[in-house]
């Protein structure tokens, strides 16, 4: 210990004019848990964060990144009138991204399911100012993000800017993941934003396009058998619920319109989706797995299971079957690429800068600081590394704050929420309780802190014994996996923050939240807590397979008409006065979209 | 004429295997009509024309280029039993163009004002064959075109073909005209053909999301006031009707919806529209133009008249002063290009093949020919010349024959119709109708021709006396302008030759048409008259103005209304079961559109 704290005043004067950084080298290898500890540890240093000081009359700044499912959201709910808020985004429309499956085969209008940001923003009054710009540079030490418009064609001015923040909102969502596969970004369609300003909205008119491209292609005169099925062999690439749906629509699309205006061509038309895993919708209850897969093989969408796509040219696709090792190649007309997601450059980047930026930072440090402790060296750099680095995104606490920069938020596919285990905890806890420093808890010890820890872990207190407790801790531990990259988790996040942002002052005075259990007082607010609505996979020919909480699974003809319920009572209050509900509750009746006036 | 004749032997000789162009040769040196007198001096060439033999059971080819209004509207009632149909276009959809400036401007979603021609090939039984392709080059001598599927990109085969045919029917548009204006073709917008694989849907579309973008360029952070002020500088080049309509439906577009979004640069706008002549419309009566002068100024949109754009730059256009000389430049933000329409690339090498392609073949003729008679040559060249390539469009007669290439047809904006004038024919007139050669008219012989004048100038019968039947004749001549670019000529000629083709055999031995003049026998149809419904130009705020026959002039409030039933009477037919006829009287009536389930 006294090794560490001679380190500690070294470093800290090498680090002259970091001194955040400084401070989280400290706890970097002063905390068991990690780094995790520091925000909580010393609630003193987070005045910017959301459980910060909000006496000062001058507003503060918040900047939000992003117009998608997270960050409109935050918007719909939050207090214009307490906070300076900026929106920057490359996209100026909100999209309703569950229905881009279906704008790729024109059941719904690509404009119907769009609301510009811009009529949002009008409905609160013009007091959020928005900027159609992608940010280019996060960085925390000044509190400052770089952007540039993405309109810089024939732009008549400068085309950057940098916005000062107070709070930082990141709600950018994920990319695509090709999994560095080659010949992905050049042969593929995709349904999620590729690359800079390029629009979920305009892929999925593209894709549209190209499929009746493809019959086109498939008509021309003078082409063989062979090369006509080629052309018409559409390929999807993972058996995820967007993937299956597409194929799903897609199959539909085919029989219901496509083949009566290409009648020569209708026996030559094949989907194929390739999925790595056993099944398709493998996140699902396995019943609905086994439903879509019958399903697929009475409508004629080959499943391949257990591939692996190891490049794609503009006219074949190359597998590898991973249980014999075997290679093979598939000739297509169009592929669909749609598995799961990676991390934005601007995300990755920023996660460098707050977790191995301090790796780096190190090499400048006097030399004989390094050398000073070379066994020091490796566990912060592997401390460091883990905080941020190696994750598809962004870590956050239980309050979406950004581990390691508590005024900066994170939610959506950007951001993951990174619990602690109750276990880990025990000790301090254990610490906590203990009021007399007897070494034994008494009961009245143990029930003041058992409703911190219920709330902690949102469990509903039961009678238990310790052992019980002590396992019901075990399994909410179990159960905690990383939310999936849903619509679904990002819209409840940003209704979660703008709340928090709301109750800023009052829950100072009065903390809502449970006990810290590594620093004083108690939390501001309570955690976020994601609640199930279920998932939902059209299969096509109105069949729809819905898994909803409670076990509850629904497969058949009416499904599709639940779920879109489902949706709408989670967007009918972000578009309670555009043509969004409307849309939704016409769309599950199977009317067409239907544009008021 | 001995010279000439002696002439006629060698070139024939020398121009053996160019039987066609022989004979064309003759003609053109022998007639004082000039070519024209062709087609009708040699009907028995003219097998495969309309009026040409039918009797044979294998049914004739006929290939249809291009699906705008004269081409759809040419399918649209064709007997496609007669015929072996074929369509080459690289469109595949029918777009009601008028309606392109209100797509701008999203008061009319673009899929409502396009039906994919695959649907209305379907309500004809899938008689017709479709290749969704661009015509690279017509060969009138082996009677084939030559095809280029415009989806060369993944296509999986051979992009290239060719089709032969007995009747070709030219209906591929016109394209933008640049004057070769420097800069247009790279920063200016269109709402007309451009290029190959460019289609006016599209770019309809693309000038939607840029007028939006220039008011999120000027928000931008950071700009001067001068720098938004050009962001938000919408310049309209020419003031014909598209680009009125569209500088109106801008104007509205920003007022009723964008100043609310953008309320921070609403008295920055700005919308100028530049006119080389002292009027905009300058095709429509006087009051209309000053009408719309009026409430252009009334609305704050710049007219400058009497300027010629000489470049036009990413940020700035350039324009001479017609009247000083003075040349200045005006920064924009946008550039609408809507001036006039130039010749496609295989219309000119067509026209040049049938055209100069005569002259050029004549340096191909041993030298003793060309040097024989020096003074024969200027005159082949200039009339040749004339003949087709020094034009816009081709040249056809008044039964929409390409002149010099009997069996092709042309319509619509790629073709004009070149009528004799019929005092240059007074002499022939008198010829036939003198038929005891005296060398003076009886009143009957004169009454015996004057039914077929009458006919082929669409004058109707009155009681002249002779000085007033040649004032008659005069202003008829006087009345003869080439026919505007517009979808009602296109859209008329499109539905005539159907007809003639329908009444192919019937017309043999019973022809409607006019005694000919110079040749046997009367013409199997009726020549092509054109029915003027007037001219429209929607001013913005439901302000319009419409000429509509007989020297009736509407402006103001409900002409729109009106307007919108005389398109919809026109394309009634067309599109009776289509969701196109309910557009019209819907947006008539300003309710949005509605796509019927």
């Amino acid at each position: 210990m006294t090794i560490l704290s001679s380190f500690f005043k070294k470093a800290s004067t090498a680090f002259n004019g970091y001194s955040s950084y400084s401070k989280l080298l400290v706890v970097c290898t002063l905390s068991s848990g990690g780094l995790l500890a520091y925000s909580e540890s010393q609630p003193d240093v987070s005045t910017h964060s959301v459980e910060g000081d909000q006496s000062e009359s001058k507003k503060k700044k918040v900047v939000v990144l992003g117009t998608g499912w997270a960050g409109t959201s935050f918007l719909k709910d939050l207090d214009v009138s307490s906070y300076d808020v900026q929106v920057v985004s490359p996209r100026n429309y909100f999209a309703f991204t569950p229905l881009l499956p279906s704008v790729t085969c024109g059941t719904v209008e690509a404009r119907s399911i769009a609301e510009p940001i811009r009529k949002i923003i009008k409905k609160r009054n013009a007091e959020i100012q928005f900027w159609e710009a992608e940010c280019t540079k996060i960085d925390p030490s000044k509190k400052m993000v770089s952007c540039k418009s993405n309109l810089y064609k024939n732009l008549v001015g400068n085309s950057e800017f940098s916005l000062e923040y107070d709070y930082l909102v990141i709600s950018v969502g994920a990319q695509v993941n090709t999994f560095g596969t080659p010949g992905v970004m050049e042969n593929c369609h995709f349904l999620k934003v590729l690359k800079f300003r390029m629009q979920e909205l305009e892929d999925a008119l593209k894709i549209r396009r190209t499929v009746s491209d493809c019959f086109e292609k498939a008509v021309l005169p003078g082409l063989s058998e062979e090369e006509r099925k080629t052309n018409l062999h559409f390929v999807v690439v993972g058996g995820g619920p967007t993937g299956v749906e597409f194929a799903a629509e897609l199959h539909d699309y085919i029989q219901e319109d496509l083949v009566k205006l290409y009648p020569l061509v209708k026996d030559l038309v094949k989907i194929t989706i390739i999925q790595s895993g056993d099944h398709i919708l493998n996140s699902f209850d396995q019943r609905i797995s086994s439903f879509a897969e019958t399903k697929f093989q009475r409508d004629g969408i080959e499943v391949l299971t257990g591939c692996r796509v190891i490049s794609v040219s503009d006219k074949e696709i190359s597998l590898k079957i991973k249980s014999t090792g075997e290679v093979c190649s598939i000739p297509h007309g169009l592929v669909l690429w749609s598995t799961g997601v990676g991390t934005r450059p601007v995300i990755r980047d920023f996660m460098e800068q707050i977790g191995t930026g301090l790796y780096h930072k190190l090499f400048m440090l006097p030399i004989e600081i390094v050398e000073w402790k070379s066994n020091v060296y490796p566990i912060i750099y592997a401390q460091a590394f883990v905080f941020q680095t190696d994750r598809r995104a962004l870590a956050t606490n239980e309050w979406l704050q950004v581990k390691g920069c508590e005024n900066v938020y994170a939610l959506g596919d950007c951001a993951t929420i990174d619990q602690r285990k109750i276990m880990e905890d025990v000790a301090t806890i254990f610490e906590v309780a203990d009021k007399d420093k007897s070494g034994t808890l008494t009961v009245q010890e143990f029930q003041d802190v058992l409703d911190d820890i219920l709330m902690l872990r949102g469990m509903k207190e039961q009678k238990w014994d310790i052992e019980g407790f002590k396992s019901a801790l075990c399994h909410a531990d179990s159960q905690m996996k990383s939310l999936p990259a849903t619509a679904q988790v990002a819209a409840q996040q940003g209704s979660y923050l703008s709340r928090c942002f709301n109750h800023m002052e009052q829950s100072a005075y009065n903390p809502e939240g449970p006990q810290r259990f590594r620093g004083s007082g108690r939390h501001r607010f309570l955690p976020f807590r994601y609640k199930h609505f279920g998932q939902f996979a059209p299969l096509g020919g109105e069949q729809t397979a819905a898994e909803l909480p409670g076990d509850w699974v629904s497969m058949g003809h009416s499904t599709q008409w639940l779920w879109y319920s489902v949706y709408a009572r989670l967007i009918g209050l972000l578009l309670l006065e555009s043509r969004f509900a409307l849309i939704v509750v016409v769309n599950g009746l199977h009317i067409n979209e239907f544009v008021l006036p």
